[in-house]
């Protein structure tokens, strides 16, 4: 079973404290009640949205700081993702 | 006696909980009153909408995952449904 | 005499209970005070509209379902009509 | 002594109760403090107005019906005035 | 000692009490302490303003009716003039 | 040390009082606590500034009268500059 | 690791009182707990963003004022950063 995002979403992941830790990264005190960390899971087509050209810029596995309170959080097979359009999405950690 | 959805709009029906259980998918606690997961009825027939071109994804039979709030309830011959604009629909679940 | 509305305007008579139940539709309970079903009277020309081109899709007779608030009622000749944006109709009921 | 709107604006004049009853125009209650009916007295040239084509489609002496609230009142030679967008007129009435 | 407006702005001194008796023009009780006729003192070369293009309507001299708290005010070498926008000018009397 | 203002921004540094009388020009009382007058100091490049082209108009040495409280201050080597967008300039006074 | 902001984000170091002291930029008061300058250490690829062209014009290693309460804050392997569009940079410094 699958979430496949429409137009400019993307399907995160947030990332376990533990992960962050690992991978060295590490948000101030404000946000650790709110991980701004997570990974890709899913990427939508792009495309014209909205009547504006989007061309999707992350890929699945990509580690991704996004914007706090964006997107709508969802539960799949005992999964929480998060759906978000691809502009929310700040930066991605290398 | 059909909706027939205007533009980029898209008629779905609510998927109850043991639908929703059969497939797997829950929703976190605080969704649980607002079911957000549905299967799409009818879909309006898209083109230009505002000034903008939109392509309608969707088809009926789509079980989709949808903006919290978004859309209109109304009732017909005892079901009901939502309208909402196709851009409220955030993914496809497969 | 007529009301004839500009633009992507459109005259709508909203439709009683009766006409309703006869009709099969039944509106959720906090939407009885406030019926959303309406017959058109009549549909402005569209055209370009606030520099977008709007082609009207509704015709006199189709039975639609529309916006809660949307619109302006205005009385003529004992009867009731809300004048509203082709935009602010949902879907046509069939 | 004349009032030339700019752009897309529109000077109408208020209707009295007895011009509207005699029109057999009658607005619902909470209106009437707040007549809707107005003759058209002058049409500005329409034209680019904030970068989109606006074609006037209102004329002198029509009869129309506009949006509560819209327009700036203005008083001249002892007769009050609204000044309006096109956009703020709702319909004519024939 | 000249202001000469940017872009699409229109200089303004706005006409007195007597000046306005003395030309036919009253505006109503409310805006008495807030007169909305005034003389257009210097005119911007108007031009791209914001991406769109703006043709400059008034010219200096002409009586125009502006919007209720347009604009900005100030004081050079002892007289007060309003900077506003020429969109916040309505109508011109003539 | 310069401050460069990116795209069509402008910085401008606040005439004080003595300066605006010699020159003639004097702000109404409610805005002595926010003198309006000020000289421009650097100015951006324009060019396409959020996808609109910006041509700028005014240059290093304009006295400019701006929008209360639009830009921001900052304070380099002990002296106060705003920095503003050029569209917050509403007139050059010569 | 790198933090590699998409689209015109920018990622920023903010720079300390002493560093900012050393180059001669004081801030006001009012800004003191709320630092406004900063060097740039990452820059986004531009492009066509939100369906409009933009050319990024600040490069590493720059020293920028930006916008108070712009952008988000992330901490990386124990330093803060702060993740903006290049529209919220005001100024370089040079």
């Amino acid at each position: 079973m699958k979430i496949k995002p429409l137009a400019d979403r993307v399907v995160i992941k947030k990332l376990e404290a533990e992960e962050k830790t690992k991978s060295g990264i590490v948000l101030p005190g404000s946000a650790k009640e709110q991980p701004q960390m997570a990974e890709v899971v899913e990427v939508g087509p792009g495309g014209v949205v909205e009547g504006k050209e989007i061309k999707m810029e992350v890929k699945v596995g990509d580690k991704v700081i996004f914007s706090k309170y964006a997107g709508t959080e969802v539960k799949l097979e005992g999964q929480e993702y998060t759906i978000l359009r691809q502009n929310d999405i700040l930066a991605v950690v290398e």
